[in-house]
């Protein structure tokens, strides 16, 4: 099974953001820093630059609905939208939500803000505003979306835009708590479509119910990114498109990398899609983080430095040529 | 018919809004600026504060699909979000959108992001990031979901919070387009489902045909706002609560206001609403802008200068108790 056959057509959508970036283009003016941060706009004041982001919880919120437990995927979103804008070297500002729904109980709308409000406060990060949105004949009863947008701000000087990346830089991966919020639509079709599997179904390969370990929430990496700014060449985060689709968006011309998959074991709940679902080798570091969620790039002499004070892994290096190579 | 007969529950909206103030109170820290905002976020940095608001165009969506026309709903949402943080003094700095669907047309999200993008070009505010989510199994096909970020700036010591308003201070109304984004479901329910009107329908009361009507797009405020900023002492804008709900949100304790409603002429959209739809009086007050999108609050010493230089309508004043008689 390809994610596609879930109903996600990437490459459709990459077409689709093509013309969206001509179309915006447009309406930039000289604050907006433009040619970098993919995973952010960046508009500059002054020195600083504000950084700002937006993303849903896609449909990881269907299996929330199944478990019906709402409180992780607030702090989803949160953390997402963090780690985007952390790839910039921006420090979090302030954070906004939306929430849309048909129908919803006031105990899961207060289960979800409750997750929203206690993730920004575990990283002390104001909710500085938000929408309800109640949308009569969109949603199935119980059907909601969840979005989140951040700003956040750095130093002109200490913008973080992979322009330093040098072949032979080192990759250093953090561990990831376990899906965040990506392939979700794949993952529920493998499980719950083709093969009925009940939301506390217990696989022997698992520590948790199959619906906890899915809704374990996205990780947050603010902690390890604050002691290791200064070295970073490069930061990604790994979201939807995987390895593949997330690690280009920051190489410059003529770069490409190559992971060494045996420097780390990727947790359980990634083989067991795998061999449910018959997905291709390929199509998992495409869709999944696959146990690292985020990858910091930095030069040779400081990779011993970086894994000191955060434990990541040293999963490989920047070669020259284009592409990423996982073998 | 009122309002939560189309499906929208005010009051317990009202309710859920409290419940989140609270909530989020807890992760506030010293930059933001708390007790008024209520229009968009404040988060101050030095000297300056940063506007933020999200807000969705909601069901006026459904209308843009039965006209099969999807340019004008982009120009809804930046003009809606710029409105809103105008209120507190603020410059737009820049704009996200979201947009959420199952399945949709390249055609139809073509028509969405070019109509983005020009509402952005005609004022100049960067559309600087957002997100296109296929989110396979929640919407209807066609049905889609567009929702809007914008952060501006705004001196602290120009900060627009409606505290420095007297009795006696004059209301300034400014035109609307027409119905803006708000009130949408009951209209529906009214046009489309009670009445079985086609979306092309011709009233004689109206201009154009219904869809187109109803169509119109949210007016933007900027142009006039920059002009005469200098003079408000608190700026409404008329959104979803219609008069009652937004007015008092900028009122200091104590006060009210008195709004005379022959000193202007509600367009004849409202009044076939009405009709059709055997509306309260208040009622329509409650949910729609009536011709009004805008107010200014301003000195009496001021009135004239305002509306000599923006052309708005003196519609009413600011009065000793609370809350909003419309006579």
């Amino acid at each position: 099974m390809r994610y596609r056959d879930a109903g996600v057509d990437i490459s459709s959508l990459d077409r689709m953001k093509e013309r969206i970036k001509n179309l915006v283009a447009g309406t930039f003016n000289t604050n907006v820093v433009t040619g970098i941060g993919l995973f952010g706009g960046l508009y500059q004041i002054g020195d600083k630059i504000l950084v700002s982001s937006t993303d849903g919880v896609g449909t990881k919120l269907k299996v929330a609905q199944l478990a019906r437990r709402h409180t992780s995927v607030g702090e989803d979103i949160v953390n997402h939208c963090i780690n985007d804008i952390l790839t910039l070297g921006a420090e979090p500002l302030f954070f906004l939500d939306y929430i849309a729904y048909t129908t919803i109980d006031d105990r899961v709308l207060g289960e979800i803000l409750e997750g929203l409000a206690n993730a920004c406060l575990k990283v002390k990060l104001p909710l500085i505003g938000g929408e309800t949105a109640q949308l009569p004949g969109y949603f199935q009863p119980g059907d909601y979306d969840l979005v989140g947008f951040i700003t956040g701000i750095v130093d002109r000087a200490k913008l973080i835009t992979g322009d330093g990346i040098r072949p032979n830089d080192r990759l250093i991966g953090l561990p990831s708590s376990g899906l965040h919020t990506n392939g979700y639509s794949l993952v529920r079709k493998i499980f719950f479509e083709v093969n009925h599997y009940p939301i506390d179904h217990r696989f022997p390969e698992l520590d948790l119910p199959l619906g906890e370990e899915l809704l374990i929430p996205h990780r947050c990496y603010l902690r390890e990114v604050r002691k290791i700014r200064g070295y970073a060449r490069g930061i990604i985060h790994i979201t939807g498109g995987g390895f593949y689709g997330n690690i280009p968006r920051i190489l410059p011309d003529g770069l490409g990398v190559k992971i060494d998959k045996r420097s780390w074991s990727p947790p359980p709940i990634f083989n067991l899609i795998q061999k449910l679902g018959d997905v291709p080798e390929e199509e998992m570091y495409r869709t999944f983080n696959m146990g690292i969620g985020m990858i910091i790039v930095v030069s040779p002499d400081d990779e011993e430095a970086v894994i000191g004070q955060i434990g990541g892994i040293a999963i490989g290096s920047v070669v020259e040529g284009e592409g990423v190579v996982i073998e």
